[in-house]
């Protein structure tokens, strides 16, 4: 029995963003077809300076792929005292069909990229058609994913960007101007950038640094990717009120997405969410159905994303003749 | 970063019975001692005639390894659809101080080897010192195992077997008696083997064949390996209400081992279990009291035992220099 191994370098080489963006994208039409199985995650929380490592399972029926993500983060220390990132990612592939061990690659790469697809496929279901001007509060790293991802499926105007940290803020600005040619606009308050926005983009990872209500104008679809856990928040609850409201997960989102927020405040209840982003793909139930409206999708993450990502990694890797074989028996 | 890989053929050449039964008394200290985190286990299950895949996440604290065990069993079509075992395992290690993937082994070998040492475990703790007659109720791969592990520990005089397969049975008697040279009588009945017993080991996997309170004798030693899952039992509830129950878990054995049964009947309560194994190898309960007494260990398995069977096995991969070593970034 032989085991393909794919190092970060060749995972990076065999999947480009468009191919994410259909792989996310598949993940939700199937999360909503009963095509997927996702345990509830486990995990080791270890004490500071060290993080978590978390384990994510999913089972892709129609592919017969089982996927579990091995994923560490917040070990501050790893840089200085091991020479490795504060966080890493190993994904291992089963075939469903047989429980073999198929595949070990590394997973650092595919958090980022899935994430970042995952606002594009709801660019695609939600925002207007004529949407132009995107504004992307936090300037990290996944705020860069999220344009990557928006920029392969429509042509991006201006961007307005904000950040608690000006100096971010203006590497973000250079980098995204080089790299896709795009003019950053850096935005002197929070509320002058959400003003502009057709698309607002929150990946601040929910420091509690809110975008208010007033703020956001009609017709604006709203990405919202920084809550993925009790505690974090990146939008004033008052802005769920009059909004249509598309979750990747309702358990995850009620739970601890953004939307859990308005919930716990009685601003909305369950039944006001509008429904799960596969069930939209699937034509199960409308998207966007006029240009006032103020959209929002809330993204928590799910391991079924890594696993049709992984999956069609996995794929390409074996079509195109890249990795390492190993027999473990 | 390095990641060691090691085959099945590497694992089984680099570690040893006796240092089994060394790391398992190593797990169960642990586990008593608060020095271990074992998260509920996460699994898929798959329709017929597929079986389900499990995956096992241990951390132990003294040694800062984290281990994930995936494990499948049931594929019953596997050996003549897709040239693979039934069931097969892989072990994942993390260095649980920086988050790192150090090792995956192939794990098939694991299971059976820690599991054969849990018995010898719990007889150098329980057993009478003059024992010399064991029983084996179920004579198949587990069997074998446990003498395998308790020959390392103790003089084996005889061996008394049933199977409810003739077959099985005299294939057991061949293989013991030209590997161990120990006698094996072939029991007419159950109850002939058992009323023989100074050690009595059940590993039929609980299909309702079950050992009666009064064929047991006085003094005997009874290690319970067969039911770790509701819906599997091996004896007789009956023999709980006199006897010293010891079990690796307390949680575990409880909810799924062989003395949720006498539970569930309330022929004993929960504070009629004596302990488990780990507090009296610290010595923080007694282990037999007296020449009289039946004692049992109710086996279920824990990930600990995993974790530091493949911890010895990785540590002496890295001193003898075994193994493959691949770097994934």
């Amino acid at each position: 029995m032989k085991t393909l191994l794919l190092k970060k370098e060749e995972v990076g080489r065999l999947i480009c963003m468009k191919e994410v963006i259909g792989t996310v994208e598949e993940a939700y039409r199937a999360f909503s077809s009963d095509q997927v199985e996702q345990p509830d995650y486990i995990g080791i929380d270890l004490p500071s300076p060290r993080g978590e490592i978390d384990f994510k399972l999913g089972y892709y029926k129609a592919n017969e792929v089982i996927s579990m993500k091995a994923s560490s983060g917040g070990f501050i220390n790893n840089p200085t005292a091991h020479g490795v990132p504060s966080g890493m990612a190993s994904i291992f592939l089963f075939d469903a069909r047989s429980g073999a061990l198929i595949c070990v690659m590394d997973g650092s790469l595919i958090l980022g990229l899935r994430t970042g697809a995952s606002g594009a496929v709801s660019v695609m279901a939600l925002a207007r058609k004529n949407a132009r001007k995107i504004t992307s509060i936090g300037t990290g790293n996944q705020a860069r994913m999220q344009i990557r991802a928006i920029h392969e499926i429509m042509k991006i105007e201006e961007i307005h960007a904000w950040d608690n940290s000006p100096e971010t803020l203006s590497k973000y600005k250079a980098d995204i101007e080089s790299e896709f040619g795009i003019p950053v606009i850096m935005a002197a308050s929070k509320k002058e950038a959400v003003e502009q926005a057709d698309i607002l983009i929150t990946t601040t990872r929910g420091k509690g640094s809110l975008v208010e209500t007033d703020w956001v104008k009609p017709g604006t679809h709203i990405v919202a990717i920084g809550t993925d856990q009790q505690g974090k928040q990146e939008l004033d609850p008052g802005i769920f009120r009059n909004a249509k409201v598309v979750v990747d997960s309702i358990a995850q989102c009620t739970e601890k997405g953004e939307t859990w927020h308005p919930l716990n405040e009685n601003i909305i209840t369950r039944d006001d969410i509008h429904g799960e982003i596969g069930e939209i793909l699937l034509g199960k139930k409308p998207g966007r159905e006029n240009d006032d409206e103020v959209t929002i999708f809330d993204s928590t993450g799910m391991a079924i994303q890594d696993n049709t990502t992984a999956g069609k990694i996995y794929r390409n890797a074996i079509e195109r003749n890249v990795g390492t074989f190993f027999e473990f028996f």
